[in-house]
């Protein structure tokens, strides 16, 4: 019987958050080389912006830290080897990416499917919120994509995302990306690596404990 | 005769700033081990928010973001092992440390004496801002602190920490700690590395460029 315990690692972000963008190109990797198992978590930033008085991302409404922002993308991507060419529009609506990545968050393609629509943002500079987009990414997974897109679009699916989004605010997410390790969290993806170290070294003392009590 | 230009960053930072004293306290080694010069630019962060519509840090306007901070620079000291205590006012008052800093940008005990005014802050929870906090910092250093800290309250030195406040402005400056490499700029801790970096590089290409004219 196996009593190994992998760590365990939520990922919150929004495809319409240019470092969660970052976030999504890597942590497939990263997880799977520390062996860490990825809890997907979109929720909609906006209503957390929208609590504080913002009416759109702070990289709009200050335009200092906006300028700044798409050098930094430009230069982080590069560092990654992670593609990049600055979206026409900032930031995308992202409702209905959001509502079937809920939906398929414990399905095995839901690392390709986050993947693929930030791809779509951030590299291809194309919508991402129309029916027509979602369901074209869905195909080349090939996935049943009306099925999932009205399973998405479900009342029942539309009111756990609202109150995802909900949890986000009570948890104090302020931002996104946001990781959490065993309740600590982690705050955009310069964060992510440290993240991904805890849950890893969460997962060998769960192990240790384990093997103690073998 | 050596033609080896060496590269150059300029570190923006304030002393209230718990980022910056992460810089603060990591930049010596960092340049020292690039062989990278460091340009000393204190600066006044306040009339920046001020600019902002922002009374005060944002890290005390918005109370998740902060909570989250404390956490965060924890975390950041452990890693780095710089020693940590949270302040009990935040932000601290830091115009007489910063004038003096400004006063002795070019002077050999610029990095001692930043660091010390630093840990005074976030190590030992001291006010930073009474004369006698920065005549206490200058003595350790065997300087004239009188001498010095009239010097750095001269008229003269008090409008050059305006102009810099003013200038960081004009730069696009929006947060500290801010790098400038060969006119790029960097922002936060986190892009300490980055910066460096580049500024190495640009050394590396200087002396290619200077030994192909040899």
């Amino acid at each position: 019987m196996d009593q190994k315990k992998r760590g365990e690692l939520e990922f919150w972000f929004d495809f319409g958050s240019n470092y969660s963008y970052l976030s999504v190109m890597r942590i497939r990797e990263l997880a799977r080389s520390a062996e860490v198992d990825v809890r997907w978590r979109p929720f909609l930033l906006g209503p957390i912006f929208k609590s504080f008085g913002w009416e759109t991302s702070p990289f709009v409404l200050q335009k200092e830290k906006g300028a700044y922002m798409w050098q930094d993308m430009l230069r982080q991507c590069r560092k990654y080897g992670i593609a990049w060419q600055r979206p026409s529009q900032f930031p995308r609506h992202s409702l209905l990416p959001l509502r079937v990545a809920l939906y398929g968050a414990e399905q095995p393609w839901i690392a390709q499917f986050c993947e693929r629509v930030m791809l779509q943002n951030f590299s291809a500079d194309q919508d991402i919120n129309a029916e027509s987009s979602v369901a074209y990414i869905l195909d080349r997974l090939d996935l049943d994509a009306a099925a999932i897109i009205a399973a998405a679009q479900s009342e029942d699916n539309k009111l756990r995302l609202r109150q995802r989004t909900e949890q986000a605010k009570a948890l104090g997410i302020f931002g996104a990306p946001t990781f959490f390790v065993d309740g600590e969290m982690f705050w955009g993806n310069d964060r992510l690596d440290d993240a991904i170290a805890l849950a890893r070294g969460a997962t060998t003392s769960s192990t240790l404990i384990a093997e103690k009590h073998d």
